[in-house]
């Protein structure tokens, strides 16, 4: 029955990033250096945002580095930015596909009993004391975060 | 190990519900009047929907009639509305909480088992051949499109 759940959980997470690709596939590369409304992010900001927020579910379920640790700089909060040194919309498109099929084989290793296991940011004492601080509860919190985003995106009708 | 993955989702599901009632709770009702951004939803247009989307898990998980049908002709997409004939916002705010506390209530009474069960809009047959079409599968998209719709919220700086 876990394994039926955590496909369902699988399933919305496609759902919500095929969603975000079909967003930035419908115009020119232009179309998304566009605020999403006055004085709010672009559209490409929220891109990078998104590939920087998945990108660090890598070190934090376990597998691995970060693909594009030299984002962080401009998409993490906190950290002062310009948006005139982004990357270019097409740099950033590539590399949230080339992430999200990463993250599928990275995922396609868990089984249930994994997805329920710590995260690696979370220490085994604190674990025990809060064993909702899993992977599994990661990742349903990224999904919902790329919803909220795109909720945002389509502020621009595209 | 299933009864805890649900738990996590109906965790999940408070923390978003609770963030859209926090949001609705900081600034006089006035302020809720605004469009999120110049010519989109105004911010109580997006809670009548929530209301109304959400009130609509009543008799799709087999828990009865909605409790504010009345809501519906304008905050269901495809319905002509005017802004000028709208709920008051305390009437929306309170509806809202009301929903709420009801739907954890019924959400109590579903066994792991029953939640894998198919939801009332698809029959047997179509179930058998596609048992995503579950009760839950239904509650993990309404905890996104909730998600969805605070993201844009969140535009109008509260």
């Amino acid at each position: 029955m876990e394994e039926q759940i955590i496909n369902l959980l699988r399933n919305t997470w496609k759902t919500q990033t095929n969603a975000v690709s079909e967003y930035f596939s419908k115009n020119a590369d232009d179309f998304y250096s566009q605020e999403i409304a006055p004085g709010r992010n672009k559209a490409t900001y929220i891109l990078g945002h998104l590939i920087a927020t998945n990108d660090g579910l890598l070190p934090l379920l376990g597998f691995g580095d970060k693909l594009y640790p030299e984002l962080d700089q401009y998409f993490t909060p906190n950290t002062p930015w310009h948006y005139d040194e982004f990357p270019p919309v097409a740099e950033l498109k590539a590399k949230w596909d080339t992430l999200n099929q990463y993250l599928e084989k990275q995922f396609d290793t868990l089984t249930p009993g994994q997805w329920l296991e710590r995260h690696t940011k979370v220490s085994p004492e604190d674990f025990a004391l809060d064993p909702k601080r899993n992977k599994l509860n990661v990742f349903i919190g990224r999904t919902n975060h790329t919803s909220y985003h795109l909720g945002q995106l389509n502020i621009l009708k595209n």
